[in-house]
């Protein structure tokens, strides 16, 4: 059993890449995951296709800020968020509302997963009504991911592995096909999330959103956990969901 | 981290319930499980809810033997193959063929399960076209597993944790809204899971058709795996579906 | 290629059974394709768990007529359709709204297969939420004929085969699951089946309602079958869903 | 009846249209139905889109063969198997890995289909996490059917009919929302079916690969036929998914 | 289009139905639709169909109360939140943990519907992994729906229309498969339901749950209707799930 | 409850917007929403993308016509069926045939929705696979609507609100994965719509092929309405697909 009980506990090559569409969602959704990367002494990398600048910046449109200014102001926060967390960050600037899939951007992220060699993945849902990059965000992700395991696919490096996948949660979960097949225990790593969060003061009103979604998770993580285990009152948690059969060497 | 690591790593009370609708159905479907946890050190219980007397014994019956000796010779069977899979065995006797869905038998699995405390619990999928027994043993196994949360219910014992569920893989999986979740690495016991099979020797063209399915899900887990782990050519896989959420302190 | 081209030719010991909840649905939902086994010369019996009589009968409610009364005239309408298509007919007056699942109901069943012995079986679909009886019949009908391939099942007769089972459409498919997998062209036959449903008169509305649907269906038909066959204008349709693969010497 | 009886059996027009992401997918895939069609002395043509030079021959990478050895190597091959199959086979020669969708290859793929004029066609599944090449060749295939069908489609030839599609069977079905809809039995040409996946010498371990899986479909047909049937105890299978309503004369 | 706007507006003969498995689930799901209905002046009616007392009342059961006096407890606190919410409440006593689905119990509840004469019905999921009362609940009350309906059935009363059914919001909307396809602005009765729930004193846990799920439902129907309707901050909101097409004369 | 109710009642600012692949699209498919809008005195605009002079003019191209015949035809028969219809109708002539999805075609259709103003869009299905151009419209269609939500996406106009959308018919619901949430009442404007298909004479076999499906759409309104509300024998209906949740102050 030794060979597949490593991949059950973090190894020291432990690598995390998380493909957000824009500047922000990485914080709201996935902060939780990186910060306890980071704390387990993982690398965390998050890549951000673009900075929201069009769709996720309203409050800064409306008060008349220039869409340099914007981007500006947007990169500075992420990578305020980005060091609160414990993570690299790296800007794509392609472009949102859309985010247009090309065949260049797509072989930008197959040089990022060469790069990273991650040995776990996080992006969006390849749903959302609300908001159509999210998807094109995942869609590439994902398509990426594919190529770079490819030894003919013309980019520098080694061929990637075969990391495991997971959607973090969306805005409205249940109209994005999202079932939460895993509940990830963040209470260790939450006052660091909400710092994070707090690096992004033009969404001031999720700070709180959030911050009540994860005791619902939490609750929820208690509840499947069961009463035995004794987890705090106090559990956060955040939601993912699996996109590959889980390789394991003991069901648990 | 620390609370949650150990969901992950086998305690020394963990404890495996199989929940079967016939004599054999344990030994096909989850074999593998049920001997890598006796191998842990692990407490199996497997609880037959029939012998499969009338739906699973045609050679038998074109061989004139009557209910009894079938039944008595389904018992043995199941013993030794058991007894190779490091497992203890019950029978509840409760007919098949229908199997009947009664609440006198979900009482009798509610008991079951607070004496055997399980922390993981196997049983069949809700779906099967070909055989309703199977979905009839799996809704009986779930629901005794609420029942035996609740304080309130009188049976005696403690009331049951919240020990996550597994279906295992059915003949026809596609037809059975059977999708793979779990890939579990069977390797190390596969010789226990042959020998196990070779103690039912009215099906022995199931060895082989096993056998080809564990080599099958060997092939997915190491294409899930990713060739860096380097997992031998020769792995051998069991597949699962996950019901409820995974609760887990590290995404892997 | 000749033992798997038999599967598809009608053999002389063909023989269609017709699983209805109450008298009735048999002709509206399932009239072609029994006019068309008859027309081969094939065997077509339809089983009638119920005659209707609460739940089908609203018109001879209100017109005061007596639950015998209602049983009688709905049996001789029903025989009346059955002779019209050219089947034989049988009722096991079970009851209905609701009809009850129970064991012997089941067992039942499992005599008639045993009897009819049937090389295609037609019932209704698994859900109805405007009908709670036509997911029951089906249900029944499904683990009978399960019950009735076991050998060891304790009923007269020789265990039944794999006879492919078909689901006739419903009042309302798209809210009972429904999908047309197959589109059987009843052209040939709708005058039959027009003159079976004019045997129900207490239900005339059905009659251009179940025609205009035929004609629908025959429209898809000669759509998926395309131009080239040279299908008539005229061409009637019945569409149904297919529960189990299809097994067959050539793909068409 | 006559009119529909003639869309089961095999026309002296009829001809098998295979639309294959890269060359090697024909054989292990459907190679089974090739040869059947071939058989009977039907049309049998193979159209890969690409080599599946970069993202199927990691080998010959690997032994540093340059991207024209690896495309020659590959295309010879593919036209070896071919030919054991009894199919003419084309190249498009559009890239892999990824294979772009363009309006330019769809519109050679109208032509193909306004060439070929199938009477049945057989591509990919629409999903599969594990290679985004096969849902790209999925959809091209089937838009360019239905641009095939419209008269006012610029290209040579007459108007397409409506040739049913099926998916063949992808490496984890389960994962690529696959689901056997016709099981095909292949044991008379599985001997041919062999010889043709040994003209791939580079993907050995596939030969025992897709024979296990076409004993194991092999034993699921004949569960699904039924033991009446009498089909040997070596009967052989592949699986494929209808993407259209089956049109038909006679359910069965 | 009179006939038909009479369907949206609240008409005086207006009459909602709650078929609720324990006492106290439709406080926290429902609590605001049965205000806003009070508040209407419109008949609303809770039928408890048990009260919880053997699964929903684990802190009476740990400190040591007897089945007389914790069913009695939450009959008395159901009945103090039913009056705060405006409704009428009736107990059908029919037992917890498991709730048994009895013909009995069905015909009871046909006669409630013949006598309430809902026009509206709120009831459970259909599916809940976490507790199987909640689904037999939710099948028993659709079942009895459809059984008052039919003028054949033997029970007082006229048949009943055809009122629309709503599933409110389980505890785990994902695991249940419930989307939310309506979200009712429960904003203007809000503080009833809070005094509703606070009439729970065993569940004080749930006060917050609820009060958070409300504010995120809120912030979801805002999202949903749009800036444009300039619904406030403070908006509150319920999530309901419908089982029957909407019938209007008017999209909105 | 005043400012949810508003969203019930039609505003005189109400503003339909249908998004029609081809023209005629609308006319079939959604004739009897715009009618009741402009009989309201609502504002109802159609975008046709094209005038489906290539997949839907067969008769056209048969007869000769030229591809600038074809146009000219198809845009005046659609112009008289609007009219008909009480709607202003806009051609975007963006080719069809497919309709090809382009950043630019999008951006012109949100500066449409910028321009109109929409309270309520009408569009296609996302899935069709008879015809691609479908999907293609919605898809273009939805994600213009979410750009056209950004203040920050570079367009005139005023931000759009979040108008709800629903998926009108299409020819072959089952297969379009089209589930009817919303029966709409089109009884008091069938006439005009009967009218408006006039306007269309090459298509003549659907005059009465969409009367007969107004027909059967009106039986099963009456049936979801129930007998109670008294609708009329002759009750035409149409069925839509909402894909947002409906927000509302009461349920109905």
């Amino acid at each position: 059993m030794r060979e597949t009980m490593s991949i059950q506990s973090p190894k020291s090559s432990a690598s995390l890449l998380v493909v957000s569409a824009h500047a922000g969602d990485f914080v709201w959704r996935a902060g939780g995951a990186i910060a306890l990367a980071a704390e387990r002494g993982e690398k965390a990398t998050v890549v951000c296709l673009s900075y929201g600048e069009r769709g996720e910046s309203a409050r800064a449109w409306r008060e008349g800020k220039s869409l340099t200014e914007i981007k500006e102001m947007r990169r500075t926060e992420a990578e305020n968020a980005a060091k609160a967390l414990g993570a690299e960050i790296t800007f794509l600037d392609a472009g949102d509302y859309p985010l247009q899939e090309t065949p260049e951007l797509v072989d930008r992220l197959v040089r990022v997963y060469r790069d990273v060699n991650p040995t776990v993945v996080l992006t969006h849902t390849q749903a959302d009504p609300y908001n159509g990059d999210h998807p094109a965000a995942a869609r590439m992700a994902l398509q990426a991911r594919v190529l770079a395991q490819a030894i003919g696919y013309d980019a520098p490096g080694e061929p990637l592995g075969a990391p495991p996948v997971f959607s973090f949660e969306p805005h409205q979960p249940e109209m994005c096909e999202f079932h939460p097949d895993v509940l990830l225990d963040i209470t260790p790593v939450f006052a660091r999330k909400r710092a994070a969060m707090e690096c992004l003061p033009a969404q001031q009103h999720m700070w709180d959103y959030y911050t009540d979604l994860a005791t619902r998770r939490g609750v929820q993580l208690k509840r499947n956990a069961g009463p035995n285990l004794g987890l705090p009152h106090t559990t956060m948690g955040e939601a993912y969901m699996r996109l590959y059969p889980q390789v394991t060497g003991a069901l648990a």
